[in-house]
């Protein structure tokens, strides 16, 4: 299954995507949240779609798509999990993952626009592959690890890259401005993806390819994400875990290169579609 | 006011304390959560404690208390914000707040036990005032941030120093633990609190004080952490702000102490009230 929500921001309605066709599922009556996946939804929603099958609403063209889930708990990010980006970043290759977290206010829709943050300069893209929860988790195995998976999404992990490493402290600064998580278009069930760990990932800027990378080079798979983040805390149904991000961000460039208003980025992953959004400057409500 | 919430966990009901005793006011109807703090909800809980003088259920002594407030949407916490506990740990004094966040799978009751995490041998004490947000933030002015506080709790900011410090990564990753943040015994509203800037905190281990500190030596005042915070994330009512701890953790003892099953921590700030944790070691459910 593909699952999207769709509507006014905050006021999303659910759907799923049938051969490319948005349907509404609003009659299934939950938010695609931490209950609806604790209580075994995807399968129920799956039941419910195979029932009314013919007879689901189209979803009219033009409708803003929001994240494909509702807020959750967490959003757990892995840093640095791909070689050459360890290398652009001049950061030695981690021994363990790295983990930090993203505000959950940042969640946006995957063509929402991205707001860059008063006085920021430096804010930079990154593509990556997003794992939701499916099934609490704590102190899982590797073995286990992939039981525990709902399915997959595209994201763009915003970061302000001076909030990050030059205002003292952790990454978490840098990550959590509102708009730097868009993610979607859909969360497509793993059923959907033959083999995660084969996806291409790549990101446009401007129209031109800045990121091309594949899930085949992430140095922690998912199932030892999921198993190691797990040692340190419990994950919730509809939790995220993201992967990290391929090669080829601004800050990795000679010199660097960060967004500005009307900047255009584009991304996308196999099989879990594309987004795209247009950075504004910010202003005050 | 203050707030308690109190039964099973899991299954909390709310509560209030007046004049030291405990009454149900479940016929309020309302979780003390997001949605309570953004619609006001502190002036009508009051309204209806008014309304009800002299009718409210007591609390039948010895019922467990959970946290004072629901699951909120973040726990962020200020790293190394008294100057005694950044010279223990060998920190320079930070020249702009430390942000990092707690898993709020974290969250428990002010006397519940703390679970030594699984392959801990660095599980540390920090007790700590807690600020929980009453009303939206983003982007406030340092002179308009208390108008967006809720109240204030005593937390226990549990930390294990090796997942924190040696595991490679932000900090994240020693905070979020189950039952790392117990919190309470209650949430006393701001009118409570003459002054905030003056309030000893002190914890015990074993009956032996460990910490003995006052708020008035906050590097960063309240409001500034508020302001401050806000520039990086929107604050969503009912979230928390955790303002660090004083000198006297285990990882600045010499040689370093840090908590085994069977030890008993005890912690408390005037006018925030006490809590009592016992260690427990790992065991799988």
């Amino acid at each position: 299954m593909k699952l999207i929500r769709y509507g006014a921001a905050g006021k999303e309605k659910t759907g799923v995507i049938i051969d490319d066709v948005k349907y509404d599922t609003s009659a299934f009556g939950e938010d695609y949240n931490e209950a609806f996946f604790e209580a075994d939804g995807l399968k129920r929603l799956q039941q419910f779609v195979d029932a009314n099958k013919g007879k689901l609403t189209k979803i009219a063209d033009g409708e803003r798509l929001g994240s494909p889930f509702a807020r959750p708990s967490k959003i757990v990010c892995i840093g640095l999990n791909y070689k050459d980006h360890a290398e652009e970043t001049n950061a030695p290759l981690p021994k363990e993952p790295i983990l930090f977290f993203k505000s959950t206010t940042a969640l946006v829709g995957p063509n929402d626009d991205i707001v860059i943050p008063k006085n920021s300069v430096k804010t930079d893209w990154e593509v990556e592959l997003a794992v939701v929860i499916g099934k609490k988790a704590s102190y899982i195995e590797e073995s286990e690890a992939m039981d525990h998976v709902a399915g997959y999404c595209l994201h763009n992990d915003v970061s302000e890259r001076e909030f990050q490493l030059e205002r003292n402290g952790t990454w978490d600064k840098g990550k959590g401005c509102d708009t730097f998580a868009p993610i979607g278009p859909f969360l497509a069930t793993t059923d959907e993806v033959a083999d995660v760990h084969n996806l291409r990932l790549w990101l446009t800027l401007n129209g031109k390819t800045v990121q091309d990378g594949s899930t085949s080079n992430l140095i922690f798979n998912i199932p030892y994400l999921i198993a190691y983040t797990s040692q340190f805390m419990t994950l919730l149904p509809g939790d995220v875990i993201s992967t990290g991000t391929p090669a080829g961000v601004g800050l990795g460039m000679k010199p660097p290169l960060y967004l500005k208003p009307g900047d255009v980025v584009e991304l996308g992953i196999d099989g879990l579609g594309e987004a795209k959004q247009v950075l504004k400057a910010y202003a005050k409500d």
